[in-house]
């Protein structure tokens, strides 16, 4: 069963998916089984990271930032602006599936760890996101 | 249902494999399900990028290729060339296997997305993937 | 079906885990399927690499920490150590889960290629792992 979401991303970074992914898994009603996640975008990403403290987040994110440079002289994909290049490498190092086992209904998350997707663009975005999942079948 | 498939990548780059993967989930029967792709080799790697404009691939490719250098004096695994190890580096850092939702017998990948190799060594190889299908059981 | 297992990481880097997750596969009885592993932490990966030469995953160990310093003045997540937020970030750059097909009752790896923790914390740990088995369903 495939389900269809789409987020909005008012600005750059990571945006905290966890609940919405959440919300399809209790929908489909699987008590086991593997929900997959995948984003439909090569400008944005997906992450699991920690949901704790946000200043690990926001060091993450600039420090992408620092490592994917805007204005960089290499660049030769210039048309769509200046962001989107840097967007598309950032997006090609993280993750664009992600693949989470469901127990007790719910995704099998660590204690710490948050889904997110990671928008690499400036302009706000909406996202297209596929949520699959699939039930253990009964034994 | 999983098929081996065996792809040649002549020169380093991203190598496109939308095709030869779908050409599977057709063969398979599947309307609905998920897909995983994986690649049995540590020194080339799968991903998801814009299959639009080519100037995005060749800048992402140039990219990686000045951030993960030949010839580093960090290296002592040197054994199999100058592009080897920086092909393991470019590796770990890419995506190693992916999972795509199966929507109305086709693969779920967004407009702009395509399915590639990324071919990290020079000389010219045959790569082989695993491509599984598992289909939405019937409700 | 889902297993819950714990590994003990001694020290940083890449400790391999494909015999203790290839258990849960021959244990679970799936001859054909797909095994999806993730890791329940933010500062621990997952990674396949080439298992024969160890010196290709010590030169890999080294760059990543060069490439992610302890000690930058860009961090401000300070309080759990000096090697906690370089963790995240090397976290973010590999994988957190990880989806292999099974054939003939074992992991689909190629010749050359283990499955890995990668530890990016200093202190001993005991990192939880989610290994999901999914059988392929009788044709």
């Amino acid at each position: 069963m495939t389900q269809r979401i789409t987020v909005t991303t008012p600005r750059p970074g990571l945006h905290e998916i966890t609940s919405e992914v959440s919300a399809v898994v209790r929908a489909a009603g699987a008590r086991s089984g593997l929900c997959t996640v995948m984003i439909q975008h090569t400008s944005a990403s997906l992450l699991i990271q920690e949901n704790a403290d946000p200043s690990a987040r926001h060091d993450l994110e600039r420090w992408l930032d620092r490592l994917v440079k805007e204005g960089d002289s290499l660049y030769t994909h210039t048309a769509e602006g200046p962001d989107d290049m840097p967007a598309h490498i950032k997006a090609a190092l993280t993750a664009t599936t992600l693949s989470i086992p469901i127990l007790d209904g719910r995704l099998g998350l660590g204690t710490w760890q948050g889904l997110y997707i990671w928008e690499h663009r400036r302009r706000a975005g909406r996202r297209k996101l596929l949520v699959h999942v699939m039930p253990d079948s009964a034994a």
